[in-house]
Parts: C-alpha cells; sequence; structure tokens
C-alpha cells in the first residue's frame, strides 16, 4: 500500500469542500490505489461542522481514507501536506467594497501562506479556489519565502470547463472533441476566455461559430456563468467547482494529454507581456508534476486588449494589498 | 462507444441528490468506458433549481455525460430508465405523525411505482432512498404491477458502511478488513446491525469487542447515526447518503465480491422467519446483476427478537398504506 497523500482543505464546512471531500476519499484524484489522510481547515466556529462532515466520510468506509483530521489551526492542517485546496475565503458582504473584501481576505491567505511555508512539503501544490483566488494567491505565496511562487496556483479550471461545456452544446459535438480552450486573466468577469486556438474535432474552433457570437453571446457568458448559476440555483457553484478543483490538481500531479493543455492561474514570468508578480491565469502544459506556460501562440489586437484588461485589474488587486506582500 | 446508461435521479433539486449526480457523470458508478445520460425529476417548484444543476453538470465539461434532462413529469424522467434512484421524499414537518408521513409519501411512490411500470426498461434496478424508504418502496412496487417486486428494492447500505465504519474506529483496524456485516428489517431505529457474522481480517468481530459494548452502545449508535449527523453537521446526510446509493446500485448491477456480502432493502420471500411482502433489510449476494439473500446463517435468540421487532414496525407501517397496496 502506497504512504497516503496529505490533503489539506480549507474551508473544510463549506459546501465546495462537502462536495470535493467524498470525491477526494472514492478516488477520484490520484486513483484507486492511493490512500489520502484528509487535514480539513476551518473557522473556530466552525469546527463542530467539520466534526459532522468527518462522522460522514467514517460512514463512507471508504477503504482509501487512512484518516483524517479537522482543525482550526492552520499549521496542523498544512503539517506536512502534498496538496493543499484553499477553498475557503470570506465572500462579498453587503455593503462591502471590493477594497474590503480584498482586505479580509488578504488576513486570511497571509496567515496560510505563512503556515504553509513552515509546515508544508516542499513540493506542496497549492491550490487557491477561495475569490478573489488570484490575487489570494499572490499573497499566499509572497508569505511562504521558502517555498517556490511555482508551489501556487489559482483556479480558472472551472471557467476552462464552461468554455468547453458552453462551446459543445452550441455546436452539438462532444465534449471530448474539444481541445486547447484557454483561460487568459483573473478568475472574475474580466477573465478572457479565448477560442482563437481551440479545437473542434481537429479543425479551428472559429470555423464552427460566428465570430459576432463568440464576442458577443460567448465571452460575457462564460465571463457572467457564475451569476447565471446562483439566479438559478439560488446558490453558487459547488459541485462544479469542486470538480474543476479536483481536475485543476489531477492535471498538476498527472499532466496533462500530449495533443491537449489547460488553464492555470500561475506567477507570472513575463510571458505574453504580462507583468510578472501577477497571478494570471495561462494556457500551460503540465510533465513531470511541473507546468509550463505554453509558448508562442499568435495573439491578435482583440485579444491582446482583453488580456491587457484583465491584467490591469490584477495590477489593481496588487496595489489594493501590496502592504501585506 | 457504449450505449449510455438512462438513469433516473428523483429529488434531483435536494442535497443528497447534488452529492449523487457529479458522482455519477464522473464515472464513480459504472466505470470510465460507460456514458451516462441523466434523467433528472423533482415537483414543479423546484424545475428552476433543477435548471442550475443542468448547468452545473455542464459546466463539467464531463466526457461521460451523454445528456441530462430535467422534469417534473415521472414517465418522462423514467422513460427507458436502466436505473432508478428514488431519492426524493417528503421530510417529516412539525406536528406531523407517522400515518400522516407515511400518506404523504405512499402518494408520491404511488405515482412513481406506476410511471415505472409504464415507462422504465423491463430490466429497470430501481433504489428507494427517500424515507421511509422500506414502505415507500413496497408502495411503488406494488404499483408497477408489469416489473416483478426484485426490480426495487430500498437502502440500507448507508447503516451497513455506518456498521463497518464504526467497527473499524472501534478496533482501529482498515475498513477493508472487515467482511460480512449485516443491517436487518428497516431503515429506521429499528434496524438491526448484526456483528453475528462479520469477520475482521478473517476471525469473528465479536471475538474482538465486548458484547456489552456491541448490545449497548454500537447498535443504539448504528441506528441513531443519522441523529447524530444531524447534531453535529445542522444538516442530515447527504454526501454519505450518496456514497451508499451509488454503492448500492454498483453491488447490484456489478456484483459483490466473493468473500463478502452487503445489505439490501428487498422483497422477503419468507426467509428467516420474515413475512413475506415486506421490503426488509437481508444481507444479500449479488452475481450476474441478480440478488439473492444469504441463506443459512445462524440466528440466536438475541437476534431473532431484533429481527421481530424491525418486522412489526414494517408490518404496522404496512397496515396504514394498505388501501394503497
Amino acid at each position: 500500500m502506497k504512504a497516503p497523500l496529505q490533503i489539506a482543505v480549507t474551508g473544510a464546512a463549506g459546501q465546495i469542500s462537502y462536495a470535493l471531500l467524498f470525491r477526494l476519499i472514492a478516488g477520484n484524484l490520484a486513483g484507486p490505489d492511493q490512500p489520502v489522510f484528509l487535514r480539513l481547515l476551518d473557522v473556530p466556529g466552525a469546527v463542530g461542522d467539520m466534526q459532522g462532515v468527518l462522522m460522514e466520510l467514517e460512514d463512507c468506509a471508504a477503504p482509501l481514507l487512512a484518516g483524517a483530521i479537522a482543525t482550526a489551526d492552520p499549521e496542523e492542517a498544512f503539517h506536512d501536506a502534498d496538496l493543499a485546496f484553499l477553498v475557503g475565503a470570506k465572500p462579498r458582504g453587503q455593503g462591502m467594497e471590493r477594497q474590503d473584501l480584498l482586505a479580509v481576505n488578504a488576513e486570511i491567505f497571509t496567515t496560510q501562506g505563512r503556515a504553509l511555508d513552515q509546515a508544508a512539503k516542499r513540493d506542496v501544490k497549492v491550490l487557491v479556489v477561495g475569490n478573489p483566488a488570484n490575487t489570494n494567491a499572490l499573497i499566499a505565496l509572497k508569505n511562504a519565502p521558502s517555498l517556490s511562487p511555482r508551489n501556487f496556483s489559482a483556479m480558472t479550471r472551472l471557467d476552462h470547463n464552461r468554455v468547453v461545456g458552453l462551446l459543445a452544446a452550441k455546436i452539438g459535438c462532444p465534449v471530448a472533441g474539444i481541445r486547447q480552450a484557454a483561460i487568459w486573466g483573473n478568475h472574475s468577469t474580466t477573465q478572457y476566455p479565448d477560442l482563437h486556438h481551440a479545437l473542434v474535432q481537429g479543425r479551428p474552433a472559429l470555423e464552427r461559430v460566428e465570430t459576432s457570437w463568440y464576442r458577443d453571446e460567448f465571452i460575457p457568458a462564460v465571463q457572467r456563468r457564475g451569476a447565471a448559476v446562483i439566479a438559478a440555483r439560488g446558490k453558487s457553484s459547488a459541485a462544479s467547482a469542486a470538480n474543476a478543483a479536483l481536475e485543476h490538481m489531477r492535471s498538476w500531479t498527472q499532466g496533462t494529454p500530449k495533443d491537449d493543455w489547460t488553464s492555470m492561474a500561475v506567477c507570472s514570468d513575463g510571458s505574453y507581456g504580462i507583468a510578472e508578480d501577477l497571478v494570471y491565469s495561462f494556457p500551460v502544459r503540465v510533465q513531470n508534476s511541473d507546468y509550463a506556460i505554453v509558448q508562442g501562440l499568435p495573439v491578435n489586437e482583440f485579444s491582446r486588449e482583453k488580456m491587457r484588461l484583465s491584467e490591469e485589474e490584477l495590477i489593481l488587486e496588487r496595489e489594493m494589498v501590496k502592504h501585506l506582500l
């Protein structure tokens, strides 16, 4: 039997984690031969809820669950963590300005960055799901100086999957026939869902749809999909977010297919002229558990402008939390 | 590519279904090569919520999801269904007597039994999860005269898994080392969690624990586990129930291991002296998609009494809904 993978999950009493944890113990991330040890973190007031989750995990009698703890102490949660899903974040409250939202979350991710720095494995893979995810990830990595920025990422896989799902529905083709979708920028309404490199059954996606549909309907639909789900369900996306988090980590640990890539928000190295020291979503390929930003894609004027807009937003967010970096 | 499995799920806007559906499209039930077509059913007032769930399913870009519909029409939901998870049921409201609860659910399961009778595949496998599950299943099968009672079952797999999980925790052994746990009777507080035949790493489980612990602590703990989860989480078990439903269907379609069995509530054939025409939980083995009640287990006085008590409760429930059978 392999040694258990130590997996930390924050916001463990919340809905996204609830959708994630039971898939982790079913082997959906690392396969049917890889035991997992779950390290649940949430605020002190949620420890009771987490106990309930632990009971339900036990009630699955899952052979892959090697053990689980629930704690409000970040260092305990991140102790020896191989993987960390940073799901928990403070949602925007009534009357809260963007700056307030950034500030309250900055505090959480400063603490968690430091705890990861102290406690996690040196090759820990950290995925920030909690919003504002990109800037939260930037704060966390800046507060973890003994880890590489490459240990950190933020999630745009849900947006990426939405691109694939919505495009497949529009064209009426199987999702499996779509390759090389890409999300650039911030996981926010400025994100840029890019179809210029996408293929549908090997042919350019943009040959299959009207440019006006792509620009005026598709892009806004992807950008505002989260709000549309809330409008329909009355609750924010949880199971689809958990699914994307799981797939993000699976791609990061097991690699991307030879003929495809995925989207991950990672620390910019200046690729495509995007300012360094931003956590920005790029198309990436993964091999040997290491990601590489896809290089050399042609970028037209339309794309350039969209990419720049999202970059600007991220620079502004960084400005608002610069005292914490 | 195989033809998609047509899977109906009722109560599709509820929490158990929400935990179940995303595992179905991840291949957790029928494997990574078996596409699924999801047929969601809920009450007319929940159609909007179901649309939100459909959006999230689409947002997973899951290659195994061949399609999905959401409807309030049972015949549409059950059309050509291979598998039906009857998850939806009316929960007990304030001031509601047991008889009222039975009556309001009886109506639902009468309708659904008839719709299954009309619309489903002739070898459909129906699992009732919604409570009171055993009697709901009895009502459904009695209203589906053109199907065999053997097409129907009710879920005690969650109780079964709880037995395994709690016993493993007590002894400090892996859950995978436990075999031949059994749940007899009703999925209610009268259920009888039986360790007399259970093995821990090949040795009798009851040699590993005190009889007093088994009788006075373990049995009530399993019987009241659902309430304990609610007390901790503030919500009833959803993900662990969904997990059990999935495992129940997996066992029923793919078989039980050679050296083990599982627990399913099925139409009694008089085995162990249990009255016929009750949906009663027995230890069962499954081969070739067909279950058989495990025969010939010795039953001592203690077990006999517990099994009888739960049988009595089910006879009483049947009495209360007899005009519908």
